[in-house]
């Protein structure tokens, strides 16, 4: 139907007949001219139809914005050119105009940004937009890379089934009515973390799937119903087989992607260091603020809350600089301690420094006063505060601390302007195998049940589950966890006494992974893997915040379609032919 | 945790020490050695250990079929040469065996053929066979192929949702419930029919991925609850754009995949056509038996059911000539007219051509005696057939007859060796629009819905529907209709009156394809794409009948994973969570 992309319209097809289609993407009469931009795929062009023309000025002038146009004419060199594209420096003297499809009146205009509702009812107006197609185009970019990279080096793209069982990762399954099957359900994949691992027992050495995950979850802004990940396995490795691995996979697909050199070297560091040092098991290493832990200082205060969880044996006391905070106002300080209270603290104390040459008469606090001046000095000096500083304190329970600590380290990153530019990736190890989970009073797993102990004695892990550390990994991106992994359990031993610690009893554990603890008999090589997700990797790429501006179909917050009206109800009779029917409310 | 693979440990090696890891493939002691074949992902090696190794001579001895083991030792040349396998010439004298995981005996011997149903319980020890490897393998090799074709073209590999709004494509949709929208359901997609074409709306040019789709309907031997196609969509193109890309598309994956040539140019014919000389729209032309249209020989016979079907306005009189079947016995002739029957034949007359020069005494047929001598020949003569041939004739209306006797000719090719080798591709077009379903006494899409028609004008169509014929087209390979495709209707105007003429009224239309009608207001380019089904294509390849054997896990004609055990009992607080419950049985 064409000759030519709009868009590669250029000098060197001047006084060459050309047919483009496209849109209009604006469309204006001047001193007796008919000016319209045609856009496609590929970019821009300027139509021009003169007064003289008759029935094709009238038809130029007609076009509404957004109608499907073929237009065939000659190349020529254009007056005033337009640097910015391509084809600045032509425009398309039309011949022939023929409207393949009008557009009626939009409901907003394409190029400009509307509401997300509006963008998401009318996506594939939104989609036309040039700033979606060059976010959509990155992510497309990136899943292309990653593949040529994965067949290259012998990774065997498998599927794993949709319709499968429950399975048992924490997060709420999606279920599907079986009609051949009355009063039974298959479940949509959390993840194909079972199926991989069985792919490895079934000798394929080194498995990806770009898969498609699902889970039942609240949706937060960065959360999906349905997600994407890179869904990766490998047979007889250890766990810096698969990191080393990956790295240098992560570290050309961003060179490729978006010409990005990452470190030829990621940083590495222990779960229990990136909870000292920043409060968080994914730190974002552009900002360059560190907790100080000064409970050894303040043993011995007047200050109550300090001294109680400094002499705790699980209690931590934390300062955290807020490098020119001291001019904050008391609003700003009081948003500061919400954030924090969000995150669980139950207070917030700070201490401006308005001139650390002054001593005590420079620092402006509500706690100064129960310190002696010693112990005040000290603080300061642990905090690494200056004139024009603040310090904010955080005391708690060791993981309480830690995390609202971490949280407000993120928001003066943030507003403070402290957030670095750049990159910066790292590897989180040593994971605890198991929390304690107080209401259920039992362990969780931390990772997945099928995460290995870094010890391969099970009396030793036994003895030892609360201190246990597990062979997991998680790769850090700008303070994004994009990846995470571990070395799997591979003798059926071992799994039965990690389900057991878990509290999975030996019944369920039949129930639900005898397949599993089957499969492990026969066999299985030592193995571990990781999965990295793509929807995120994509985002960051694009430098967008939202997940949604990378996937061409995304559901809203409250988890509908709003283009096709999905969910929705669905005829009784339907339901019957598979078994189920809507359940009657709740007198209550 | 390996230097080299054990199937690729070969004379080079000679000399060195090498660590290797795999499965037990067997295990034998002879003349005091221990002889163990050692397998992994990339084939097989000798590793060989003397009684005067002491320990390891027992360690070696005790290894358990399909243990999993890492073994150093020294490549040497070996005695009796195995010229089969990369590694025959040499052997690996073992200075060190590890036993990773020792494998309990084995539910059946992974290198024999058991009953499907302990393959697909046991899918990991059935996936070690090298048959299945090679099979996997082949699926594998089919996709990257098409994935790096289309990369190179510029095609967009995009996701389109997984949870979505029931669908309209004629089979049953999966349901699942939606946990923050009472009593509404999301639907699995029979395919991306619709995201395809949206994308089309949105400027995305030319859109491919590689999709699983979901259709509840009843499992036969080839059909699985869910299935992966090629799917593809282009803008601005007319069929033939779309055919020629795909048709060279599939030439150099089938070269690139198999290394087989296919004809440089893809046979094309008219459903028409291919029904009148094959009874299907998906004939296998590597069987060369073509019907013989004889309707105007037996209009004026004795023989009832060919007369009144001859002077039928819809009525069709087939003769089939069968190469060699003069010789068949009563049962074997039975055996064809059931088969037939199955098809919708009400009864299958014959003809044994026993000595041609003979004229009616040379003929061997009930039905003989209701000819003339002259139309006798005349038959005998339409049908092709000589001596030692036999010559089967269907009547009934149009459909039926083509139906069962296309089933008939199928059946023939098979049982009487007739199907030629190789691989033989075809195009069919120019599918009637609509077929008239008596029963709901109104018209069916016989591709889908948004197919465009030939014609473009919406009275012309009204007045002629009967007749209308798509643009819609299929890629057919030795009787499999491996791809479908169409070009679809752009324009809303057009789309309303399809819609009406199927009988779906403005409500439902509204209510379904709101979003599809409002899209295409919108400055809907002209577009069409096709679907190929990578599952059939792969078993193909494969040279394997069922799907099954290139999907990793599949699930058996009752819908169930033999595995995994799904679909499953869900506990009722938990159906409760997304509001639907069990219905009660039926008391009928």
């Amino acid at each position: 139907m064409r000759t030519h992309f709009c868009g590669l319209v250029d000098e060197a097809l001047i006084g060459q007949t050309v047919t483009l289609c496209g849109w209009v993407n604006t469309n204006r009469v001047q001193s007796h001219v008919v000016f319209t931009d045609l856009r496609d795929h590929e970019g821009m062009v300027q139509i021009v139809v003169d007064s003289d023309m008759g029935e094709l000025f009238k038809t130029a002038g007609d076009l509404s914005v957004e109608s499907c146009v073929r237009v065939t004419g000659s190349v020529r060199a254009r007056g005033a050119a337009n640097d910015k594209i391509r084809s600045g420096k032509v425009e398309v003297l039309a011949e022939r105009i023929e409207v393949l499809n009008k557009a009626e009146p939009l409901p907003f205009h394409a190029h400009e940004n509307a509401g997300e509702e509006t963008r998401l009812t009318y996506r594939y107006l939104d989609l036309r937009r040039p700033e979606m197609q060059k976010m959509m185009r990155t992510r497309i970019r990136l899943v292309q890379s990653l593949r040529r990279w994965l067949d290259e080096r012998g990774f065997q793209d498998i599927e794993t089934p949709i319709l499968t069982k429950a399975t048992p990762e924490g997060a709420r399954d999606f279920l599907v009515p079986a009609r051949m099957h009355p009063g039974e359900f298959y479940a949509l994949p959390q993840s194909p973390q079972l199926f991989k691992q069985i792919l490895m027992v079934a000798g394929f050495d080194r498995y990806y799937q770009i898969a498609r995950c699902f889970r039942d979850e609240a949706l937060r802004a960065d959360r999906q119903l349905e997600f994407t990940q890179l869904d990766m396995e490998f047979a007889w490795v250890s766990e810096r087989d698969v990191q080393d691995t990956v790295e240098g996979m992560i570290r050309e697909v961003f060179k490729d992607t978006i010409g990005v050199e990452l470190d030829a070297q990621f940083p590495r560091m222990t779960y229990a260091e990136a909870m000292r040092r920043y409060g968080s098991d994914k730190p974002d290493l552009r900002i360059a603020l560190e907790f100080a832990d000064i409970a050894e200082l303040v043993k011995t205060c007047e200050f109550k809350v300090f001294t109680d969880w400094a002499n705790h044996a699980d209690g931590r006391v934390i300062a955290l600089r807020a490098p020119g905070a001291a001019g904050w106002s008391r609003k700003q300080i009081d948003e500061a301690g919400a954030h924090a209270a969000k995150h669980g603290a139950k207070g917030l104390a700070w201490m401006k420094i308005e001139d650390a040459s002054k001593g005590r008469e420079g620092i402006n606090s509500p706690i100064a006063k129960f310190f002696d001046d010693a112990t005040l000095a000290a603080i300061v000096e642990a905090a690494g505060a200056q004139t024009g500083d603040a310090i904010f304190f955080g005391a708690a329970d060791y993981k309480t601390a830690s995390d609202f600590m971490g949280a407000l380290r993120l928001k003066l990153g943030k507003d403070l302007g402290l957030v670095g530019e750049g990159w910066k990736p790292l590897w989180v190890t040593d994971f605890p195998m198991f929390e304690w989970d107080e209401e259920a009073q039992r362990y969780v797993a931390l990772h997945h049940p099928f995460t290995a102990p870094a010890v391969d004695d099970i009396a030793d892990l036994r003895a030892n589950a609360k201190t246990a550390v597990s062979r997991g990994y998680d790769m850090v991106l700008n303070g994004n966890e994009i990846g995470g992994g571990s070395i799997r359990i591979h003798r059926p031993q071992m799994q039965s006494a990690v389900f057991d610690l878990l509290g999975i009893g030996a019944e369920e554990a039949e129930a639900k992974f005898g397949f599993l603890l089957d499969a492990l008999k026969y066999g299985a090589p030592p193995h571990g893997g990781i999965a990295f997700g793509i929807d995120r990797i994509a985002a960051l790429m694009a430098g967008t915040e939202s997940i949604r501006d990378v996937i061409a179909f995304p559901k809203t917050t409250t988890a509908q379609c709003l283009m096709t009206g999905a969910p929705s109800p669905i005829p009784d009779a339907q339901l019957a032919e598979v078994h189920v029917m809507v359940r009657p409310k709740d007198p209550a």
